[in-house]
């Protein structure tokens, strides 16, 4: 029997090259169509069969995904910091792709599933606690705002359409590879003797591994349904950001004591902390506990450095 | 003093017509952009000072607007039904606009003032009673749903970046000249002998006649704030359509007894009426009573086709 094919969006990128990984290893033919160059000393490359370097369209995805039975839409915007500098283009990476995919999957008139990958961007400003993906979306930034509007015109197409399809608002996604956001910059600043952080420190997120973040994404195809079911991809548990940086700053014996700036960066929600029941109960269950895979992210930090 | 500019997006449409002739009554200097064409044999002409014919693109508002303080975003998408066969049509029409005013004001650093008329399809399956902006919007077709998020982008460049700006949620707009919707279908209907009628015509709808409308949309450009007002305009009656079609019947003695399908039409909520207690504390008030405003129209339905 063929393999089946899937399409990854964003396959060059921190998520969508896992999400093309797993997909490869459980025996799909992965279609990837995206920014990037592709760099054939890199292993991902290894899992896409054919890539397609370009905006996600409707034009791009009629010339690659004809044959596709599942799309993850893993290209989008991922950097509040943007989104506020140019809410423009952070509205065309989350929300016009989306839209573009969604249009496809109608046009076609195949039943094509699909697995967004959100944010937990989309809750923003909450009541302290496990984050329910029940509860009602405030988001407090355009990248937030922007995400939560991607979500919606999903669910708008699956229920008008009957679309097959899926929602992750996933967390603190981190794992070897992240050369941006949290664990790289405390690390570049640890390693040039710098300890000085943002914040109080007393900030929590939820940290996810790459990895179980993309076992999740692909158990999701199997739950795509009209429905729309959106679950929480999060280790479980609200984690200080000053107890991160100090398993960080165990790799990092010179660096000073960490001191924290007691300044909030906008855009940025004080604590984080996600239910994973739903996710749970499709069988899902992190398998790379934060202090260990924070440990191992400063490691491969100190060897990629080196 | 010179007359304060205003721009009037959509200002060609059925709403942008009694919008620019409200505010130039209220003596501002009226500039149109949009579709269609100018005819200066109408009267609305009269009170749009300079037009400018295209879509409303961040290009053609910075060709246009350097002057206003106001912009009523009027353009926009007007039907469910079409929505829901090219659902990126509509989203272009209602959201790509919004997106482009938005963007506008910001890059303008000047606080023009911006009031975005909304529709009471953002409230979707909503329980029987009056529809309060303070309950959580569950549109039900593609139409309500980018309506909605236009409003979320608004919200979110008003909290982001402190632009002026109001919403204002119309329920069934109506008034002589409107050549579609239920009153036009109906009186077309009526005209030719038909009395058959889709639904029970137990569903209700809350009438306010355009010209009520404009003058609350004026109104709110008073409101506009970094906190995003919202308010519903409507009659604040929910009137069965049994009742409307009665009056309009009532102009045409030729025709049968009215009769129901009994089908309702997908994408219609059945229990529209607003609670317009909001626009009442801006001491606005609907001046058309639903039923004199539907007789008047089914007159002017009578000499139009004449």
């Amino acid at each position: 029997m063929a393999r089946p094919s899937i399409l990854v969006t964003g396959a060059a990128g921190f998520l969508g090259r896992r999400v093309a990984s797993e997909a490869n290893k459980q025996g799909c033919r992965v279609i990837g169509l995206g920014h990037g160059q592709i760099d054939v000393t890199q292993a991902w490359n290894r899992d896409v069969a054919e890539w397609h370097q370009g905006d996600v369209t409707l034009a791009a995805l009629q010339a690659c995904a004809h044959d596709v039975e599942i799309i993850f839409h893993c290209a989008g915007s991922a950097s509040v910091a943007h989104s506020v500098e140019d809410p423009v283009s952070d509205f065309r990476r989350s929300v016009d792709t989306t839209l573009a995919v969604l249009e496809y999957i109608r046009l076609s008139k195949r039943n094509i599933r699909l697995v967004l990958p959100s944010s937990a961007g989309v809750y923003g400003h909450a009541a302290a606690g496990p984050l329910l993906v029940s509860q009602q979306p405030n988001p407090i930034s355009p990248y937030g705002v922007h995400k939560r509007i991607a979500e919606e015109i999903c669910e708008s197409y699956a229920t008008q359409y009957g679309l097959h399809c899926s929602i992750v608002r996933l967390f603190s996604v981190y794992g070897e590879g992240l050369k941006k956001q949290l664990l790289w910059d405390a690390c570049t600043k640890l390693s040039t003797g710098n300890s000085e952080f943002f914040g109080t420190g007393e900030e929590t997120r939820d940290w996810v591994h790459v990895d179980d973040s993309a076992r999740l994404i692909l158990l999701a195809a199997r739950h795509a349904s009209p429905l729309c079911p959106i679950v929480n991809g999060g280790g479980g548990e609200g984690v200080a950001v000053r107890d991160v940086i100090s398993v960080l700053a165990a790799a990092f014996p010179a660096a000073p004591p960490i001191r924290f700036s007691q300044q909030a960066r906008s855009g940025d929600p004080a604590h984080y902390q996600a239910d994973i029941s739903e996710a749970g109960a499709w069988g899902w269950s992190p398998t790379r506990h934060w202090r260990e895979g924070v440990a191992a992210y400063a490691n491969w930090f100190l060897e990629a450095a080196g």
